[in-house]
This record gives C-alpha cells, sequence and structure tokens, in this order.
C-alpha cells in the first residue's frame, strides 16, 4: 500500500511504501537535517524535505526503471527479478528497481546508482548501449488518470531491461531479491504481487524481449 | 547565441535564446505577474519565475523535443524542419520544437502542445502511436560534459520524429519555419546554423530513419 | 485451420489458410502457368509453384507483417483492425496483413503492396518513418520450437504497426475488415480467433504502443 | 572490391570479396560437393552451389550484420571493431560480421554463429535482450537503388550492436580484427575503409547508441 503522509519522505523511492533512503549510506537523520547540499553529507544533487515536496507539485519528476533480468549465452531473458521490500504499513511489497534523476546526473548513472543501492556493489549490471527506454511510463497523482498511477507525484519513468551478470546483495530494506522464470507458471503470481502498474512495466519489457 | 540572464526568462523555452512565452495566450506580463497557479490566467502546470528558476538548480527538467518532418506516400521523409527566430542579442536562429512537460500534463499533450506553439493550429501534426523517443539528449549546465549544452538546466529531452501533415504558421517570435531535403546540398548548411547539440539530434533522427 | 498441401499454393500468403493470390489482378490460372518470370503477366519477383516451394525448403522467407491501427488526434490507438477471411476447409478466420517481401522490391514497397491487396487502395496506409519493427517473428514449420508456427515454411516476419487514415474495401477472399477498441472487452475473442501466434504479434504491437 | 564471378561461391559472406566458408571447419571441398544437405558434412541449412545462386535471383536474402563493440562499466561503446580480410583481387578489405540465416536456424542462432566464426569460440558475445534491429539495411544488386549495394544478390540485413566480453581469435581469411575509438580522429580512417555502405550501417550504430 502507497503511503501519501510519510514523516520522513523517501526522496527517491518511487514506490511510495518503501522507506528506504535513496544511499545506502545516508542515515533518515541525514535526510532530514539536509537540505539538499553537498557539503552536509549528502550526496550531489539529493533533495531536503522541502524542497522535494514543493518540486513533487511543480513539476514531472524523472525516473529511470528497470527491469533486472538474467540471460542465458544467446540473450534470452532466462529470469526476471525483483525486490522485495517491508512496506510502512507492515506488508511485504514487490517492486522493481527505481530511483529519481538526480540534478547533474547522467542517466547511466542513474540506472547504475539505482542497481548498486538495491542489488549491492557486486551485481555487475550489463547497461545497453543505447538508452532508448523499451517504453516510458508516466505516473500521474490523480488515480485513473493514466495506468500508472503514484500518489505523491507526476513521474516520467524511463524504462530499461538490464542484465545482471553478478552476485546480488539485498540493501537495507529489501528483504530479499526474487528471481521467476517469465515463461514459468510463477510469473502470473509474482505479476499479481506487483502494486500501482509496474506490472504491466514488466510486462512490456517481456513483450519487447519477445517473450 | 543562448542568453543566460534574461529578465524574463521564458519558462518553456529549451534554447536559451528564444524569448517567446510557451502559450501563444500568454503575454510577458502575464508570466511576470504569475505565480504558477491555476486561476491567474495562466494554465495548469505553469511556474513562475522564482519557481522555475529554483527548480532548474535542483532537479533535471523534462523536455521533448520534436523533429518536424514532411514524408512521402511510403512514409519517407522528404524534408526536415526548423524554425528560424530572433534571439535576445538580434541573432537568428535555427532551432527545432522544443518544450518542457508541465505538471499533470502527458508526454502526448506536451507534444501536441508544443507543435501548435511553433507551428500553429492547423498543422495537423501525426503524432507516433509509439512513445519510445528514438534518442533522450541530455543536456547539462556545464559545457563539455555531455554533447548537449544549455546554460541554463540539466534538461532530459525525449526526442521525437513527428510528421506535419498540414498548414503551419509560424507564431510569435519565431520568423519563419523553412523545410530542407535532408539528402540534399543545403542539409548542412542547415545544421551548422543549430547550436547546442540540436545539430546532432537531427542527425540522429535521420540515422534512425535510416537517411 | 491452416493447410499444408494447397493444391494451388498462395505464393504470397503468410497465413496458410488464406486461398487468395497475392496480388488483385492475379487469377489462380496466371498463377499455375506463371514460372516467376515477368513478361507472362506476373509482377516481378513473383515466383512460380515450383520455385517458391524449393525455397521454402531451403531457406527463411523473408515477410512483412501489419497490425493495422486507427489513432486518435494524439497518435494513440482507438482500434486495432483484423481481416476475416475463409480459409480452405471452410472456417472463418482473423489474420493480419502479411505478404512475403519480392526480389527486388524495399520492405516500404511491400508494406504499401500488402495493405493495398487487403484494404484497397484508398485506404491510405501511413507507413512510419523508420522502418525498425516493433518485433521480429520467427516462424518455423515445427511446432513447439517457437512461438510462431508455420507449417509451410520458416518465415522471418518484421512487423510493424501501420495507422490507416482512409477507407477500408476488403478485396478478394477477405470477408470484413473488423475494428476493435484495444482497451474494450471484445479485444480478448477477438484475440483468441487468431492463430498460429499472430495474437502474440498483436499484444507485442499493443504492449510497444503503451496499452 | 566485391566479385561477381567467383569460382567458388562463399554461401555465408555477406561482403563479396570474402572468400571463406561459412563454418570453420568446412573446407572448399566440401562446399563444391555439396548440395545442401545434411548428411555430406554440411551444417542444416547450408545450400549447395546451384541453389544459393537460383535463390539468390528469386527472393531477398535475410542477414545478421553485426557491429562487434567494447562496452565500459557504463555500458558506453569505448570502441567498434571490425574485421580485416583480403579479397579475391589481393587488396585488403574492411568489413563487419555478417552472414545468412540459414534455413531453421534462429536470428539468436545465427548471431552467435556468425560472430564465432569470425572472433573465435571465447568472444563472449553479449546479444541483446530483445532483436529488435537498429536498422534493417536493404542491399540491393542493382547500384544506386538504395544506400547499400551488394552486386551478387538482394538481401535484407537486420543489424544488431554486439558488445564483445571475451577474447577474440580471428579465424580463416580475416587478418585481424581491429578496435577504434568511435570517438578519435580514426574513425573516419576506419569508415572510408568500407565499403557498400557498411560505413553507413556503423554510423547509424553510433547514432542508435547516442554518440
Amino acid at each position: 500500500m502507497p503511503v501519501l503522509n510519510d514523516e520522513v519522505p523517501s526522496e527517491g523511492d518511487f514506490d511510495a511504501g518503501r522507506r528506504r533512503g535513496e544511499f545506502d549510506s545516508i542515515t533518515p537523520e541525514d535526510f532530514i537535517r539536509g537540505s539538499g547540499g553537498a557539503g552536509r553529507g549528502n550526496p550531489p544533487g539529493w533533495l531536503g524535505r522541502d524542497d522535494i515536496e514543493r518540486a513533487r507539485m511543480q513539476l514531472p519528476i524523472t525516473y529511470v526503471e528497470i527491469v533486472p533480468v538474467r540471460t542465458d549465452d544467446l540473450g534470452r531473458i532466462s529470469q526476471v527479478g525483483s525486490l522485495l521490500c517491508v512496506s510502512d504499513d507492515g506488508n511485504i511489497e514487490r517492486t522493481l528497481i527505481t530511483g529519481r534523476v538526480l540534478f547533474h546526473e547522467s542517466l547511466r548513472e542513474a540506472i547504475a546508482r539505482n542497481v548498486a543501492k538495491d542489488l549491492g556493489d557486486i551485481a555487475l549490471p550489463m547497461l545497453p548501449a543505447n538508452l532508448q527506454p523499451f517504453t516510458v511510463a508516466e505516473f500521474f497523482p490523480t488515480p485513473g488518470l493514466s495506468e500508472y498511477y503514484d500518489p505523491r507525484q507526476h513521474a516520467i519513468a524511463l524504462c530499461y531491461v538490464v542484465p545482471i551478470a553478478g552476485d546480488c546483495k539485498p540493501q537495507d530494506e529489501t528483504l530479499d531479491v526474487e528471481w521467476v522464470d517469465p515463461r514459468g507458471g510463477t510469473m502470473e503470481t509474482f505479476l499479481a504481487q506487483m502494486v500501482n502498474g509496474h506490472d504491466r512495466i514488466v510486462r512490456r519489457a517481456l513483450a519487447w524481449a519477445g517473450i
């Protein structure tokens, strides 16, 4: 269940239910104290609470959204990954890897940073040679306006499929990283557990990959 | 020549040299008075001067950038369009159609609005069936950081080729809309007159279209 | 039901159940007499029965496959078209627009020719500016080898979504052209009536278009 | 210089100047004796001289064409590869990796086979998760008809960028595999040495990759 009234808004979290900060080295305290500036221990581009909340009411926020996959030696997707996280209301939630693109950060850096944030530093993501997203998901804060809903903001998510060649070590609030055969019977269950349209993004990734 | 210190920042103008407001019905006075709110004659999502300037220093701004083309009956690009505008320093400048995506505005609405803004209401743009951009251009306010430079902001431009089936009536500060055969000799001159990497976007559009 | 042992193999028909010749002006007699050469009333590139049957056993055959759509003024797909044809065994079959690419014929010519063959000469197809197919469907003559099965041949189909701006006049054995709202309840019925994986091609077209 | 009248037509060679057989284990003798059938030491799908020559006059031949690249840890292309081969007239020629798709062979198998043919078995090609080509190059046997010319045939080449993660060992008639920085000064020389439009395919690959 997405939560609107986070006491501590998780700046970079696309899926509202996740409370984790966007960077491994940042504690909630850093976040609350931060005003978005460098020099306070926050990464460049990081925004303080007031600033990100104001921005979210004023203009669309650019996100990257990553469908992590395992591929075989002919490049076919053999497994699709997702994250299991605990949401604010105590439910377990299945999500993809998502995060805001920070000021002065390139899309490639944003993809790499968000993969490392969720899967750890030895995941070895194989970023694509071109940055044409397989789909652009438009999340609106108004339910029903589009297929994608985000109660916190208007977000424009550039979606990429990223093969993961290394080992995954779930970070922070992520309980687990789970892999499912996209052609297997559990794929539907897997998709049914995703909220706010993220299942559609996975379906589009699979359609794009010819599955 | 792009201009950094606009007295009246043209909110939606991607190319800094253009002074025109983003909407036909908005005068500079509206803009100065506006605080971004509806109810003052500004469209929803329109930001006042302080708000857009703050946002530009805090997070990447999402743009659509459109390469207008004429196509023949087999869909091949026969002509590429561009706009001639007068910049603040009195030079004539060649640009594409660009504009910020406003809060709560869909990408399709942003494309249609910006085409109408520059080419008029009977241009009959043929928007693509899918919104996968042919390229994503990342503009940074730091020269040399990427191929694309925008002194005012970090902008992420989703770039589309849009066939124009109707008549074009240049609006506002646009002096003219010019069409060039992409295979002809004047194409290089045309490209040389584009600044800040917009020529690269046209080249990529043509490569994508197989020209 | 696809039929393997056509008495008169319909050279250009992708879907084996369709008996119609590939060109409006060609009768089955022309076809039987033809040896693929120009000068006998056949279009250049047209192959006689022995030649096409031999080729089908020897190498993959390149096809174009077209999902005809109606779009609204923002380019969104409002309707998906399909053809109703009578198959050799008397059943009514739902298909897309498909046809072989002929020798010395460009992909654009093949798309335009096949649309005209099925929808008539005033359908006004809006061919895309780039020829990157939204998917490449590989049909094998061995069931189960891939998602796509064609008992007659190994076919490589480059798949395109083509908006139809004009009027459709079903040709030859085509009984009707039907249009369905892709978001409506009858879409699933529509898809269930397609055989040999063509429903998957429609699903991928819709996923690609963000539906 | 492409050669039309090969004494021993190199079945799978896209670039006519290359005399090498399509498979490492096949000698020209095998080829001449072969009638395309399995059971004579030829791989399934391999065609004898008469059959491939007849096919080349009758219908378009489907090819895969691969631009081998080296990428950095953010997925950016750092180097573009090409092959140096000796042509029949004794000149050294620069080519890409190309080959015909064989009967009953999938596109992925064709890509992997052709990379192994030219770069060896430990090249570790990273095939893309989706098979949408970055461009489709249409080669006609008539000069001037399109940007791509192949004196031997009408070929439809599906073009892919494939990162190479392993070691390259040039095979057979390939003298060398050379890598060039796509942003460096020697790139233009590199492109100028490619014939029949293959330089255009590289330029499109780079445009597609945002370079």
